[in-house]
């Protein structure tokens, strides 16, 4: 069965400084994932990487050729520095880019080709994908985040394990991480759910946790764990418990 | 109505050297384009890019992960320097690489996500694809070329114009340029069409109207023409006569 892991953009990159990649990080999870790589989909966020391109061509507010083009350039960048610490750590990494198997329609995803995804998955590849721009059959275009990408793929591919590492050792609510968070929980919680450190056009903690959320309403759990912290990545690759649970409604407690 | 163009390794690269890629050419290429960019797809060849990590790690005869991955990077760097030319001429191109959206099943394109691609030209993007490695699901990974993108893209898409740049005039019989040839042509030429200069492994000019007759039995007409010399991109955009027709049997005439 098939495993989704992301990587959060601020694990992997120093978010409040242009395009500045963490590469003893990059290249520690590469070691954690290589102890553990089978039936693998590696998502990446974009951190530092393409943020900056995406407000300085002000993407959110108009459509701009140049804008797409850079923007895409930049998260590739940060990709393929990825890609080679995988590569290094011995894995058979594949980078895959949203924007052209994407399309999206008023900011969700409509349409993804996961077919080749499937076909290097047999193949014992590990496909890397990554929060990108992509076309918006609405809006012209639109960013497409890591969270939404796992969400859409977990939906499809009924996945043994869906894990989001981020900067955080899960959701936390008054200084404790929750072990498990539920539909019912947001609405007492939610106060308390800032954006993540740094630039983030996607939305932080409570971003995610509505993607999760929704997932979790079509009967797939998922985890949000510190990819910070060395070791949890082949914890949660093991499907051993790690940070915080997010659960549909019938099997919560907390 | 769509236009699609090929433009081969052969004029964008040196195939005789590693990686050599013919700026200059690539630079004029891109302003003929300039003159007549609109609702075009252009696909191109990989030239010296990519052929040579295929060869090394023998891609053909096995299945090798570092080899999909070197020979992706490698065919993507001229892409790379392609999509730059085009923008650097003004035009608004956006990469597409076909690993990430295609299915191969022996040998062919079973499986291609064109959405993504129609959604780029309705908003005046120029979607720039390129020969590149596939997953296969008979054969585990195989080389797409950008020829059979052509085709596969054009019976899909119903275009106005498909044309194929190549370092040759067309289709060459005793010194002469055929004005038109079909599937009954064929037997006749089939002796003096060579393979194309330097390295190739995705077939010369055989190859090539072999993709582009089974496109002509489907009602699709297309040009082989020589787009090393400077003004006929500008000339077969515009839908005027250059090169060779490639035809159906039933319209056929020398």
């Amino acid at each position: 069965m098939v495993k989704i892991l992301k990587i959060g953009g601020s694990i992997l990159t120093d978010k409040t400084r242009a395009e500045f990649p963490r590469t003893g990080e990059i290249e520690r999870i590469a070691m954690e994932i290589a102890s553990c790589p089978d039936d693998l989909i590696l998502i990446h966020g974009a951190g530092s990487f393409g943020h900056i391109q995406a407000r300085q061509y002000g993407l959110k507010e108009r459509f701009n050729p140049k804008g797409i083009l850079e923007t895409h350039r930049s998260v590739v960048r940060l990709n393929d520095l990825v890609v080679e610490h995988l590569d290094d750590a011995g894995l058979h990494p594949i980078p895959v880019h949203p924007l052209g198997n994407t399309l999206l329609k008023g900011g969700r995803i409509d349409v993804m080709e996961t077919k080749p995804i499937l076909a290097m998955l047999k193949r014992g590849l590990l496909p890397v994908l990554h929060g990108d721009v992509a076309m918006d059959t609405s809006n012209g275009v639109e960013i497409v985040s890591g969270d939404q990408l796992v969400t859409h793929l977990a939906e499809s591919l009924n996945p043994e394990v869906v894990a989001l590492g981020t900067a955080a050792d899960g959701v936390i609510f008054d200084g404790q991480v929750l072990k498990t968070v539920t539909k019912d929980t947001l609405p007492r919680i939610e106060s308390q759910l800032g954006g993540s450190r740094g630039i983030d056009v996607t939305g932080g903690m409570k971003g995610k946790l509505l993607e999760l959320l929704r997932l979790a309403d079509k009967g797939i759990a998922s985890t949000v764990f510190n990819a910070g912290k060395a070791g949890l990545i082949e914890k949660v690759l093991r499907c051993e418990t790690v940070g915080t649970r997010v659960e549909g409604t019938a099997e919560a407690s907390r």
